[in-house]
């Protein structure tokens, strides 16, 4: 309802018939996505669309200079246009937008390739600042479609009708299980979020946390959390860079944080795991969006979500940081599935508190992230995007299991 | 007993005292084993050996040519001098070797790097050949010391007190598990060595197996081993190269053939896996040898034992074979310290049966097979060596269990 309000106020001066010049543009564009079944359609109401099948949905592009610029860049057009308005999806935007990206699997352009080569790398300060573009926009705004945590991460939903909540402690304690974490052990967090993970080690398995974070909104509210549950003894929330730890720790744990270091600074982080993991005995674990092959986040996502992130493939994280630091793989596991799942959640929880949303951030802004969510949902279901757990242990300390049977047999949380 | 007797042989003509520059170059050798507590000695009974602790055993060097060897190639030498009796280990041969290991785990030196990059790509004649060296040296040989059924891959021992028949079984289980093979459906085997698990597969999961080999004996038995137990309709043992696999099939698996490919072919791998991978449901798993980083196999062992082999660092095989197929990993686990424990098993077999196979095949060899056992043993139990199961998917299909705890509920062998 809302929504179709907002298209209007742009449709309504652009009622021009569309030229051939448009259909000509227009056919080539349907061509592209011809494999989704999603229509195309016209400012005026004309479409190319000629395919047998009924459509899942339809894309409609409202002004000229939109269709051009899904003709020349659609990576940051589809995003722009949408978030302006100038493009809407009539259908289920979560079903139009995983045909689209289905459709549109494959080999990275030449434009993709581009924007890989002429990435910039991220400085002490860059990092600072790219972190505050995302996770500076208020907690309250995380507040809203999050979970009572504030999770922002790919939650693991052992039972796949548990709620939201439940998969998110689930998640925590795959961690826990997988660096098999002692009672008294010392552990170093890189990108703590809110702290519900550093939060969650320690009570559950009585380990001592130091964990890192460069936002100032997140780390005042894990604070505050921590003298609130009484573990400020436990859990120490330090507002520094992942690059500045220091000291040996028994445990490196970091969720979610590798997407924003950037392929220029792994050899910080692997410096940091040679510095910081005790030798013998020592492990860590790194969970983060990762791609089966290198390549650029898409373009849109870069320029308007998360400024300097980076999606690695397995192969970067065990060349760059891992090897260097003489680490030893010995576990990893392919979550994608659950993060779709988990942005399942988070869109239903983002859709009931749209309104809120709009109102306080403007269309353009609720557009953009209800794309953002249906567009990452549809990365990890199509097997676009992967999300990996790695288990890594130095060179002269043993996998942390004999079988992975052990990690399953029961909940071995200590406390 | 035996063996002192091979040593005398080689150490009654030498009572020579070493010299001054004898003395030097024994100096150099014993730093740079220092964290060893192996002592070295000299043919004269000399030793530069003067660390407080005492020693764990000693590497006896009984010529003038064997030390020089050892400092100027002591990958190649050690083995070579060990193998012609020029060099004696005392103490237990596993023990000084693991301690040997260990104190010279590191970054690979220059002639490594000057090995690497010379290696040879091998041709499909060559890999014929290359194989026909190590697993035609007739199958008697290995059932002196192998399991009843001829399983020459890293076990897994379910229980870390099961026997190694228990254990080669439980890792064929593991393996139709982590494929999640469903009866009736079709699978491709790279390398079946003696036909164990191709047979298993079928057997236990009702599949239908076509299984690749170049080496004659092994089909032979194979084959012979299918007709008795009635399975010539569902297994087919195929005599030829993986590289000419044809066909589409439900599932691609490998266990220990990676190894022998050449990292020159992995690209022939991967154009094999595109091929013959069922897009949608389809997927595969890769059981081989791997290491944290690139570096060529020990000189000694390639050149006595294995040659034309090499065993890749995960992101080689992530990059070179996976990734250009359009294959998501899914699941990958370290089993080097099974791999340690299987080769413990060998070795006191092969050690049962040391006199036969000394009678049979000559001291040198008995020698050789003994050295590259133990040292096989060393380097999965430092960690030198890793044992890399891979399971992947084509980016069209989704991982094959919605949590990995379904993979250890229970068995689900079919039949």
């Amino acid at each position: 309802m809302q929504r179709s309000q907002v298209v209007d106020a742009y449709t309504a001066p652009l009622q021009l018939p569309a030229r051939i010049f448009d259909r000509w543009l227009a056919v080539r564009l349907q061509r592209a996505i011809a494999p989704a079944a999603v229509r195309l359609e016209l400012w005026d109401g004309s479409s190319p669309y000629s395919i047998d099948t009924s459509p899942i949905g339809s894309v409609l592009v409202l002004d000229r200079a939109a269709l051009i610029g899904l003709i020349i860049d659609p990576d940051l057009w589809f995003g722009d246009a949408y978030m302006a308005g100038r493009l809407e999806i009539r259908g289920d935007l979560g079903t139009v937008v995983e045909a689209l990206t289905r459709a549109t699997l494959g080999p990275p352009t030449w434009r993709e390739r581009v924007r890989g080569a002429l990435e910039r790398p991220n400085s002490l300060g860059h990092a600072r600042c790219n972190v505050q573009h995302h996770y500076d926009l208020g907690n309250e705004f995380y507040q809203q479609w999050l979970d009572e945590d504030l999770v922002y991460t790919c939650a693991y939903f052992e039972d796949p009708q548990m709620t939201l909540e439940a998969a998110q402690h689930a998640k925590f304690d795959l961690v826990c299980r997988k660096l098999r974490l002692q009672p008294g052990e010392s552990v170093v967090e890189a990108g703590c979020g809110w702290g519900a993970l550093a939060l969650y080690m320690a009570r559950k398995y009585g380990v001592h946390v130091k964990a890192f974070n460069v936002s100032h909104e997140q780390l005042a509210y894990a604070r505050d959390r921590a003298k609130h549950e009484g573990m400020t003894n436990r859990v120490d929330f330090i507002d520094d860079d992942y690059r500045n730890v220091h000291g040996e720790y028994d445990a490196f744990v970091s969720v979610g944080m590798l997407e924003h270091v950037g392929l220029h600074h792994y050899h910080s982080l692997s410096e940091v795991l040679r510095r910081v993991v005790r030798r013998t005995g020592g492990r860590g674990l790194l969970h983060f969006i990762g791609r089966d092959a290198p390549r650029p986040l898409n373009a849109w996502t870069r320029r308007r979500i998360f400024p300097g992130a980076y999606a690695p493939s397995l192969a970067e994280v065990a060349t760059r940081v891992l090897a260097p630091s003489g680490m030893s793989i010995v576990d990893v596991e392919n979550l994608r599935l659950h993060y779709a799942r988990t942005l399942a959640h988070w869109r239903a929880r983002f859709g009931n508190a749209e309104e809120q949303i709009r109102a306080r951030y403007g269309a353009n802004f609720e557009r953009a992230w209800q794309l953002y969510l249906a567009g990452s949902q549809a990365a990890f279901s199509t097997g676009w995007m992967q999300l990996f757990q790695v288990v890594f242990v130095p060179l002269e300390s043993a996998p942390l299991y004999w079988t992975r049977a052990e990690m399953y047999a029961a909940n071995n949380a200590q406390l």
